[in-house]
């Protein structure tokens, strides 16, 4: 079989784009966050540049670790599975994948919310495991810290477990309607699941049919060893940090390829996303300048801030010019292992100031360029195996978007990896994956 | 202030009408129970009647206590929010209510699905607080059996209490959106909730802004003595058992409107909505004979394992045709408990056979009429105070949601208590409610 075509996923954090102070670009739109409409034209964007999906990343909290968030970050955003069951209205072809955390959440709720939505588009809904990473979240939900890291992601694992269980419950065709004889259902063809688990007991049956899907679609985002573990175990599609150099993506991409293989699956079964989020310049230095007037919107204090969450102590209150040496204990750290395993690699290069630092992190979640050499640098990366395609994460909207669809993704289908026209009706379809059978099936 | 009109909720629980077994009718569509296409003309209908609000009752778990529910029952049903959240796009008036179990959910997340549902619909949102009444919900979410009535009321009062908090922690004009100084929100319009409570600790705040209607809508439908408690204390419409004489109607109304003032609030606050189900016919034997054609359909077997359940005992193996005796025992009882008292009242009457009460309790649940009849009595019902509005159970569907709005609905306008439009924009102002002010407004 010849590779799948090269797919995307259009990501969205904060309503204003992939930074915490992107809505005061100037062609933002922040009194429409809460607009159906603002959203409307993101999918129709992104659905005409064919992307395989729309990808709504999620928190459970306002960050308001620091005084900073509150000032100055968009804060707000819209439920993922409310808003994206509402674009299941205006869009007919793209994924629908929402974020849901696995750590503060029940799985027949989940199995049921995504058979519905998949249900309701026709076979485009997915979901993004992640496993929450702040005591922040922790506190809405009754406790007073963050779950251990290892225990969260054997509780996501065993979530994973149940959700796929109570699918395949009922089997494909277990539902006669036979208003001749009156059976509704065939008994025969329900398989109550009766799960006891270590973290959950879940009796079934899901009260709705089988997804359009089979299983809905899984990604996944953690990338530490716990995280790659359970991706290369469940997942479908992964979205890894990206940035770095070719060999880095190589080696990240042909890790979990690996897991994959070693869990008893094909290395196609799991797709590999890097996050790419984009500046576009007419020429480089355009590019150099719309990311300095991206970095000249979000004041100092922001960007210092978001250091210090990141590596979970205030340095508010240190030289901030003064060479910054940090003791790095990975073991006992609990939020985002891989995050803070990036900033450490930084640290490791050369010295930085904090100031330096907070801002090298911003500067990296960026790739700046011209619609011809990022277009050659997403062709590459697909090319020589870095990557199966990428969750665009704009860095400012709408604008980014558009210019994405408009520019770069005629430069791609020109380089024949990137369809034409959808492959297919359902996200699995345009993801080139199979739909898996229940586990009941003859 | 004169009395708000008469209001309609358009109800809904089997996809196929209120009986189980209502999807074997001659007009009923099961193939469709999934499309969404199916609720678009429900609600498109509703709509063209001025409904005030669509209202999706919800169970969290498939009636597999008896064999005959797998084999003969609808046990299916799209997940509320995301059918709500996808209707909110094919409708622009009417408003979308959503059961939700405070037992089985947590207050965040809620709070977080009605702010964004609101938000997207223009302010169309409400909820229906139940607190579930099977052992299986609670099987479906770590528990051995259902928590009890009186704990579980507890929970609810408290879950009201956070959710409203949550919602009013960003004050309605907190954000601020000023591009120019980089301010997005007013710090001092935010205040954390950081509640502690008996059942639940939420810090907050919640990451959406202050909805549409400030509180979206809250029903309920809990008849016992605590369910009546909390619904004068909080909820803004209560959906009642009905039937019964206009006496019983008025005591009913009565009692809740009293709980209302007794908790400091007006009796126009709290709306009460008796439940109707008609069998609309040509002539009232027409009728009569439409109610036998569908129970009918309705296999022995199921009737029984119905009544089974609703006495939490099964009679299965007791004689179906001997005069039936059985001990009441309230106190110990752990499901609907007005559902319970209900069938005593019965027995209490007249000595019934077990087949018998079954099809009793089954009759009873419907008024058998002509339009003309029918308008007359939900005439008299509203304006001798035994109802400010009815929720429509339609026994069937689509046809008698169609029948009702051609041939009731215009009979109600003529009679001068219905609205020939809509009043306002957002549910609350169809409903005649005033939007609550935040705890923190000036
Ligand atoms: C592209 C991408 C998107 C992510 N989206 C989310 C998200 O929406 N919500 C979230 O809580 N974490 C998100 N994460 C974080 C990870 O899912 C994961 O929770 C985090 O990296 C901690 O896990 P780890 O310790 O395995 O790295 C995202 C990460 C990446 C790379
Ligand atoms: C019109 C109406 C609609 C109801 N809808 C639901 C529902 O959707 N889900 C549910 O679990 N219970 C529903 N109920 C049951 C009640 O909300 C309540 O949970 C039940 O009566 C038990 O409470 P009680 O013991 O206070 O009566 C409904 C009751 C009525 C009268």
């Amino acid at each position: 079989m010849s590779r799948a075509p090269l797919v995307f996923a259009a990501g969205i954090f904060y309503p204003g784009g992939e930074h915490i102070t992107g809505w005061r670009a100037p062609g933002s739109e922040p009194h429409a966050y809460l607009d159906l409409d603002y959203y409307t034209r993101f999918a129709q964007t992104a659905e005409a540049g064919r992307f395989a999906t729309l990808f709504l990343a999620d928190e459970l909290y306002v960050w308001d670790r620091f005084r900073s968030g509150i000032d100055h970050g968009v804060n707000v955003r819209l439920e993922p599975f409310t808003l994206l069951s509402a674009l299941s209205q205006v869009t007919s072809r793209i994924g629908l994948a929402a974020t849901v955390s696995t750590t503060y959440n029940e799985p027949y709720h989940v199995a049921r919310k995504l058979a519905s939505l998949d249900h309701i588009s026709g076979g485009r809904a997915a979901w993004n495991l992640v496993t929450s990473a702040s005591d922040e979240e922790a506190r809405n939900f009754g406790r007073d810290a963050h779950l251990e890291h290892g225990l969260r992601y054997r509780r996501g694992a065993e979530f994973v477990d149940v959700v796929n269980g109570l699918w395949d419950g009922w089997e494909d065709d277990a539902f006669l309607f036979d208003k001749q004889s009156g059976y509704y259902a065939d008994r025969a063809k329900l398989h109550v699941l009766d799960h006891r688990g270590d973290h959950f007991a879940v009796r079934g049956p899901l009260n709705i049919p089988r997804p359009v899907q089979g299983h809905p679609p899984l990604f996944q985002a953690g990338a530490s060893e716990a995280g790659r573990d359970l991706a290369g175990r469940t997942a479908d599609a992964v979205f890894t940090l990206g940035g770095g150099s070719l060999d880095t993506a190589q080696g990240i991409y042909d890790d979990y390829k690996r897991r994959a293989v070693a869990a008893g699956r094909g290395a196609d079964d799991l797709k590999v996303l890097p996050w790419f989020s984009p500046i576009i310049g007419d020429t480089q230095a355009d590019a150099e300048e719309r990311f300095h007037e991206l970095a000249a919107l979000t004041p100092d204090r922001v960007q210092i801030d978001l250091l210090s969450h990141y590596l979970g102590t205030d340095l508010g209150e240190r030289d901030l010019d003064e060479p910054f040496t940090f003791e790095f204990d990975l073991d006992g750290f609990n939020q985002s292992k891989s995050g803070y395993q990036s900033i450490a690699a930084l640290l490791a290069q050369r010295p930085y100031s904090i100031r330096e630092l907070a801002w090298e992190v911003l500067r990296r979640r960026f790739t700046l360029g011209t619609p011809d050499t990022l277009a050659a640098h997403l062709v590459e990366r697909y090319e020589k195996r870095a990557a199966d395609g990428f969750i665009l994460m704009a860095p400012t909207l709408p604008d980014t978007l558009v210019r994405f669809v408009d520019d770069i993704v005629p430069r791609l289908t020109d380089a024949g990896v990137y369809p034409r026209e959808y492959a297919g009706d359902t996200l699995r379809e345009n993801l080139g994956l199979a739909r898996p059978a229940g586990r009941y099936a003859a």
